[in-house]
């Protein structure tokens, strides 16, 4: 198969060298996939899974297929793919990238490097650490340390383990065996990685401890002091707080200030899922949101989700220096020799829970540097702006929509009430009615491929499925953009 | 700052959109990065990070900068990047990025999409979902399931928490607090992942016990009964042992069978990692290395070492289908919703520990696809070839170089003896001045530029520190690049 051996330094046609990587930019730009797509095209071109497969061979043969061929298998693969960058897409806590970023996130793919030594990686070891300085400065503290983390899952897991380690050195060595019950709260709108994450570290999810929230979704400080106490008095030891700057759904943030008093009274390290809100700290106007973040140990925050750097980009934070090295270090004399010739202190991999550790903080660096901050800011303060005309909007819509919460992130959470439902009695059997109205909306959404909006039942709030709509900085949301959303919505639920 | 805001649809000039991303793929193809790098270039233009902070103007301002000056970052990045693409790198257990998997790499990194659910993700799910059945059927396995986690380490974790699962499935809810001390055995060659994982997942590094192996590297199957009849004497609970399919300094495939008897008869979880040696198991002449695997309950591989398919890129497999959910499952309500109008088979993504989780199979899969089983049989075969070239050779040049250990993997372990040194007793202060040899070359390669190996002591075997050459699938290498590396090692450190 001649075709396939790709390294015959060809001049780029067809099955030459460099071909398949013209063809897959070729594509990227006819598609217009970071360089603003259309709001006409389709969102998705909605197959499902068994119909999907005759479109696409999936078979690994013993043969391989011609350059022709991987060029179609490209070009479908973008065809049904949900288009992330599509101004209609808010499905998810992120949206599309942007094409600094991608420029980044190729060149590190390309130069196919690993952040562990300085010695292989000495461009992105140098950018990596600069980037945590910077951000160390935007939190306000003096001093800190960090890491870049396969997401913001991983990254809370950081903060859990060092909380862990800062109380019991010795767990290092010697496990949780004969520890009481470490318990970690937070709050019942927090993200479920945490109690996945005592679930991997040994803690098990019940020591997770879910706090009550207001009707905002921010954690209650009174309930944590309670919980605290209830903990205790069950021969349980709490260790942790994870407070969160931007919750999942609602978008609440919990009030940092009093959440931090709760800890330094009860001697308990406080950590910061700021995975989607952490974003806000780029902007004057709603860095207020995380007033208090002085005070805290660690932080998450995803520049993947809000800010358009595509995934992954996830960066764990403590204001303790040298306790990420110490947790996690193991020495490797493989790797970290110490008799190197050169300044080892960017050798920073062992701090890692990772050994070979994907660059990406070079595509963050890059964004950040081409735009500056003016821009950034501005972006930031553009999604809000969007959520903000959406929340009066919905508000103006009268019987047709109701709010669930006011937003604080750029989260709306909002029900739909189609024609027939409105003005009735609230029963609990219209509330069951309603609950089958954000997914009968939704497939037609994804049938039609016009919008993608998630929704979202809260059980413990006894909140029935409603939509979530969320504003990201990539691409620009707009007002019109909105309204759109509220229309289709309608369009496709009044007959319900 | 106009030039920096991108999504002006502009048609690909200085500043408009694509521009930026034109000028990396130029960069990429003038470099040669990924499409057959000249062995006369330099393999690095090493800076001390004093001075490369003078290369590269870090700091992130309140304005952002033109897309020229944007431009020349990138050619700054590369120029002063380690070009692990390169004929003469040889330093990690990984090297080049092979064009196709580069290219899937790309448009995943475009498309911005999320492997949680087949809602966002479409496509990628049903290949993640193709890929692993395609590798269950290449163990030999009857069923099984899988999941690409961010690194081998990572995919470790995955091993560990699911034996511990399987065990004590209440661990999930309640941790291990009233738990004897769980115990996982790997052999004193086995990599430091799974040290780290037995101290995050709150077994303590103790519990992860150190087995003997043989003058190869190889786990001694006796040792390990020895070793699990002590850990029960000391009241601990044996659960699973890490067998490595080739270990990261001597490249030592632990005997699967036996190990497989031994845990059988005492009701151990094994695992295989086979991070960097599983690659073999695409070759019909190499795959005996592995003989067994199909007695194991779990593996962990990594493309994105031997076979090139860019970091990162690493999949964890198991014997028991549907463990994977049942250990990590949490069920969010907002992600993983029940009442979608489509198959939600594919929604796999609360198998993971990871929420967010960038798509690494696709990659993977078009490089193999593309390329067909055969060539990636051939390359890996290449790689072996070369290495066998290699350890000949150093047997060949007499008392120059000393082999460490026959290899089994693509490692070849040798000293480098200068002038100096040969014929002379080899007295205690011999092998002192020895340890400081392969050091010192390393310096001279990396400020010349010529040549990157790594080098590792191993202290266990009181074994001084030695270079470990490792070949890898992408570029190929030849037996005329293996002299290369001898030569080049005897002309940096003759006058030692
Ligand atoms: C044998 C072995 N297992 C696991 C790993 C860890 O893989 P990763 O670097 O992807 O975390 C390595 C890394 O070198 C290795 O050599
Ligand atoms: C508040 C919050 N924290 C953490 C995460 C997890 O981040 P990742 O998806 O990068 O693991 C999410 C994901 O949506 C989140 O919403």
């Amino acid at each position: 198969n001649g075709h396939s051996n790709g390294y015959s330094n060809g001049t780029g046609e067809d099955g030459g060298a460099g071909w398949l990587l013209r063809r897959v930019l070729d594509l990227v730009l006819k598609t217009k996939l970071v360089t603003g797509l259309d709001a006409s095209e389709k969102v998705v071109h909605f197959k499902h899974p068994h119909e999907l497969k005759d479109e696409l061979d999936l078979e690994v043969g013993e043969e391989g297929c011609s350059m022709e061929e991987a060029g179609r298998i490209l070009e479908t693969a973008v065809h049904y793919s949900v288009k992330t960058q599509h101004p209609h897409f808010y499905n998810q806590l992120y949206g599309g990238i942007d094409e600094v970023a991608l420029t980044g996130a190729w060149l590190t793919e390309a130069l196919n490097t690993n952040s562990y030594t300085f010695e292989v990686a000495p461009v992105f070891m140098l950018v990596e650490h600069r980037v945590i300085e910077h951000l160390v400065g935007l939190l306000g503290w003096s001093e800190g340390d960090g890491i870049f983390a396969p997401g913001g899952s991983i990254s809370n897991m950081y903060g859990m383990v060092l909380a862990r380690y800062r109380r019991h050195p010795n767990i290092k060595k010697t496990g949780i065996f004969d520890q009481k019950p470490l318990v970690v709260f937070t709050s019942d709108q927090g993200h479920y990685s945490i109690s996945k994450s005592a679930s991997w570290l040994g803690l098990g999810m019940d020591n997770a401890v879910a706090v009550a929230t207001d009707a905002q979704g921010r954690m209650l400080p009174a309930a944590l002091k309670e919980a605290v106490a209830k903990a205790r008095e069950e021969g349980k030891e709490p260790f942790m707080v994870n407070a969160t700057a931007g919750t999942t759904v609602l978008g609440a943030f919990d009030p940092l200030e009093e959440l931090a008093a709760v800890c330094e009274g009860e001697g308990l390290w406080l950590h910061v899922d700021a995975c989607w809100g952490g974003s806000v700290i780029l902007s004057r106007r709603y860095k207020h949101l995380m007033k208090g973040v002085d005070r805290v140990d660690s932080i998450s925050w995803n520049p993947h989700k809000m800010l358009g750097t595509s995934l992954q980009c996830s960066v764990f934070l403590t204001k303790h220096k040298d306790l990420l090295k110490k947790c996690n270090s193991a020495r490797a004399t493989y790797l970290f020799q110490q008799d190197k010739f050169y300044d080892v202190g960017y050798d920073t991999g062992d701090k890692s829970i990772q050994c070979g550790r994907k660059v990406d903080a070079f595509k963050l660096w890059v964004f950040m540097k081409v735009h500056g901050q003016s821009l950034l800011e501005a972006r930031v303060d553009a999604a809000f702006h969007a959520s903000r005309h959406l929340c009066t909007e919905v508000k103006r819509r009268g019987d047709r929509f109701r709010l669930v919460q006011e937003p604080e992130c750029t989260n709306v959470c909002f029900w739909f009430i189609p024609a027939s439902m409105r003005g009735k009695d609230e029963t609990p059997e219209w509330w069951v009615q309603l609950s089958k109205v954000a997914p009968s909306i939704k497939e037609r959404m994804v049938q039609q491929g016009t919008l993608m909006v998630g929704y979202s039942p809260i059980a413990v709030k006894k909140l029935v499925n409603f939509f979530r709509m969320v504003t990201t900085c990539t691409p620009t949301p707009t007002p019109a953009h909105m309204d759109f959303v509220l229309d289709e919505i309608e369009r496709l639920g009044e007959d319900l």
